[in-house]
């Protein structure tokens, strides 16, 4: 029989106190791989948070560059054990090793890790702000313990151990409790016990980092509502996110949630016309491109006008019907994939190929699914319409018009992003301006001519969006410095005496942050 | 019989759907004066709703020019209409004319409309960031319509028709719908109307603003379910600001609530025997100025160790007997005062002067009230002793030494400001060093040797804090330009075409506003 993996909590690896365990399985095979993990109770939890809550006191007299240095190390620590960290992460979610794993979602959680070092460093994240006449001086700072919940489709870029979150809280100042996805546990605790060691050399205290793995869902609530826990970084399903979202709402705590998202993708008629072609198969890569386990893959299409549309739909499907379907991270994928497939099927859409599971030595994997409504159908039911796909599983929408696609995004929920599509020539030109501003209020990136999924670590990005497909419209989860200011409370200093204030505050500037000084940003 | 005043919709001036109406009462001599108002039905809140919407689409083309534009006319009306409305201010809420309404409060609110004016024009406010390599741009845009909804003690710098939260909400580019506050219906019916002539002339669309004077409960709850209300911005009490934040929370809306703060006031050892006499006049001017109804009012002292307190606190309690009881803004605010008096004096605070309504000639006034509770007591029931007693009413917490203060800040709930004097010779510095840090966790603005009342409008204040101060540790009422941000969400622009941008992201920046572009601030 396997052991079962410890707990890192207040700076010890150590025995959880669990009444349960579980395994990963591999979606290759459907076989249990590795140790048995536990599935933490109170004891756990409580630990946890008194540990997180000690740290939080003396974080602030920490100096921003140790907690840089950590970071930084962990990055390196990282990137030296990449094959065997993307190995078994492949085992653990059936994604490839190469490219994906290790060389774009590694490369990519390091530099995350890198990015986030130079902003904690560095300072101007957090808006520093002086008005030299008044004596009142503010900056975003350190909210206190967050807890960080990773999802299953990234076990590097969003794991709660390393990823964006991660990387964001623990820059701005903050105590992390990271709570590993279940379905790749032995990626998320090799890279604690890496992060172990960056911390053991950084000198920060122990418990700055702690891991748990799983706690019943009643636990993991009581942790949100209890004081000493700050924030919630969450990236799941809507049905957990709302849960989270209840239960921090209700003591005033912020959360910041990424839960569900069908990123509509909309073609406009003289494009369709003039690249049809192209485009059906840039839709095809996207949303089929890791078996369409993304946050930002087009589950939703919408064609504008009648003529072209059957060519563009008969290309689609030939292509879905073509390319292999791709391993699903778990069995809850598949099972959550077919239930939205059998409701936007029920609500009366078109099956144009695809719909079943794979059953394929074990294997975990959904045929490519391509479903059809039109427009006027998907005004009768917009929500049933709007059913997450999880998978590699799109909706095509035929508008008979523009008016009728303009009624369309009308009911759309909040989603991440929203792509349009239009010809170069100008003949779409009236149709954007008539379509854009309304998709424009229901998305937090607007695309043109590009698919949605590729979500880049700029200063720019907006991974975040309005409700559901966040709790907040005016935070993203990706992109430095922005994402680092979820995670912080403001703080206003009035009359306090000069060697009282935060370093990043005082008159001299050693950092060389960015700061809005009697209103001109300066170093 | 007095008129039925109109409820501004739409830009008509037009008779409320209303069963009900409610009269202005005069707070220095209990009489009701001036038109009656019409509490709105559920027909003038959708129609309210419905016109907002349809604005909020028009908003984004209109440029920004115009709508500051409006703020600054609307400025000016108000400073030309200032005597009036000052009497009239004065008459519905006991203010003093002067110095109060029309040399501070008139004057603040002006400088804050032309301040959100010349932050709409310019549009450094919305952190609008580049990132040249990737394509990729993102800016704070408006988040659609605003339900602004004021509070009893400012009748001009934050009515919902013309305050901070208006100001903001507008200068971010959104529709408002202004509720003014019940106590003073006339002074907002009369801003209400400048707001209209200034609209007028500004060519903007008519419905931007609109104004309703009161709804029942239930009716204020189904606008904030309501998917074309975007947010809200409330000064009130905690019981109402709780139930907006549920209704807004369900409903994944941003909801900007300040809510309820006793602002907690620490005096160390040295600082209290050396200057305990001016301090108990700093305190006492503080805490009675304007019959205590303000915010950031200090309800809480809290005297570190026993030399000296005695003197401190009968130094205080003759001030609060000698000074004449302020007239109250209306009987709601007796009321509650009365009820948190009782409540903590129930729970063993001693009455040390005051606790008694005034009744004169029909003004509405409490005696100025003081209760004392020593650190141990205060620890046995620490909710109780920080319930809100909204008026010229503090309770002194005699802590027996450091420790005992630090456990009492430990136990303190979320509060807007937290003062802390100390000594100028470095003999409080160590108490400093330990109990600092505790109370800055727990408040928006840290003051040194300085009481909490006068709120500059600066880009630098924060006049937010940690729950149950407000509902969101991250954002401030007050200041420019960070109080637009609020009733804002981001949008990202990837790819999107150099002329389908938003102008304050195209590569020309004629606003010359700061922006972040490839990490470095410029204009």
């Amino acid at each position: 029989m396997s052991e079962i993996a410890k707990v890192w909590l207040d700076g010890l690896w150590c025995d959880s106190h669990s009444s349960q365990t579980f395994t990963a399985i591999n979606p290759s095979t459907g076989v249990p791989i590795g140790d048995q993990y536990p599935v933490s109770n109170w004891v756990d939890c409580e630990r946890a948070l008194a540990a997180a809550d000690a740290v939080a006191q003396v974080l602030p007299d920490v100096p921003r560059d140790r907690i840089a240095d950590f970071l930084e190390r962990y990055a390196t620590a990282i990137e030296l054990d990449a094959e065997a960290l993307a190995n078994l992460a492949h085992e653990e979610t059936g994604l490839p090793v190469t490219p994906r794993l290790k060389d774009v979602e590694l490369p990519r959680t390091v530099n995350q890790l890198r990015q986030a070092a130079t902003a904690c460093r560095e300072g101007s994240w957090s808006l520093p702000t002086i008005d030299s006449k008044a004596g009142i001086r503010s900056v975003h700072a350190a909210i206190g313990p967050v807890l960080v919940i990773g999802p299953n489709n990234f076990p590097f870029a969003f794991n709660g151990i390393c990823g964006g979150d991660f990387a964001a809280a623990i820059a701005a100042g903050n105590p992390v409790i990271a709570k590993g996805h279940p379905s790749h546990p032995g990626t998320t605790v090799r890279l604690a016990r890496l992060a172990a060691t960056a911390l053991a050399e950084s000198g920060l205290p122990s418990a700055l980092v702690q891991l748990i793995y799983r706690m019943p869902g009643e636990e993991g609530l009581k942790m949100m509502r209890d004081p000493r826990l700050a924030s919630v970084g969450f990236t799941g399903s809507k049905s957990a996110g709302l849960k989270i979202k209840q239960a921090c709402d209700e003591h005033g705590k912020p959360a910041y949630l990424e839960m569900s998202s069908i990123n509509p993708v909309l073609i406009l008629p003289a494009v369709l016309q003039q690249r049809g072609a192209d485009l059906a198969q840039e839709f095809s890569g996207s949303c089929l491109m890791g078996a369409g386990q993304f946050c930002t893959n087009p589950g939703l299409i919408i064609l504008v006008g009648q003529a072209n549309a059957s060519e563009f739909v008969a290309a689609v499907q030939a292509k879905f019907a073509a390319a292999p379907a791709g391993t699903l991270l778990s069995r809850q994928v598949l099972d959550s994939a077919l239930s939205g497939i059998a409701k936007v099927h029920g609500a009366g859409a078109q099956l144009l190929t695809g719909g079943k599971a794979v059953t394929d030595n074990g294997r975990l994997a959904l045929e490519n699914t391509l479903l059809h409504v039109t427009g006027q159908k998907f005004l009768e039911n917009p929500d049933a319409f709007q059913t997450e796909m999880f998978g590699p599983v799109s909706l095509i929408v035929t508008a008979s018009d523009l008016e009728q696609a303009r009624a369309i995004l009308h009911r759309l929920e909040g989603n991440l992003t929203g792509c349009i599509y239009s010809s170069n020539d100008g003949a779409d030109d009236a149709g954007y301006a008539r379509l854009a501003p309304v998709l424009r209020q229901r998305v937090g990136r607007l695309l043109n001519d590009k698919m949605p999924t590729g979500v880049a670590v700029s200063a720019a990005m907006n991974h975040g969006g309005p409700f559901p497909a966040t709790g907040h419209p005016g935070f993203t989860a990706v992109g430095i410095p922005a994402s680092l200011r979820r995670f912080s409370a403001l703080h206003c200093y009035d009359n306090v005496r000069a060697e009282r204030l935060p370093t990043i505050l005082q008159d001299a500037n050693p950092s060389q942050a960015w700061r809005l000084v009697d209103g001109q940003w300066t170093k």
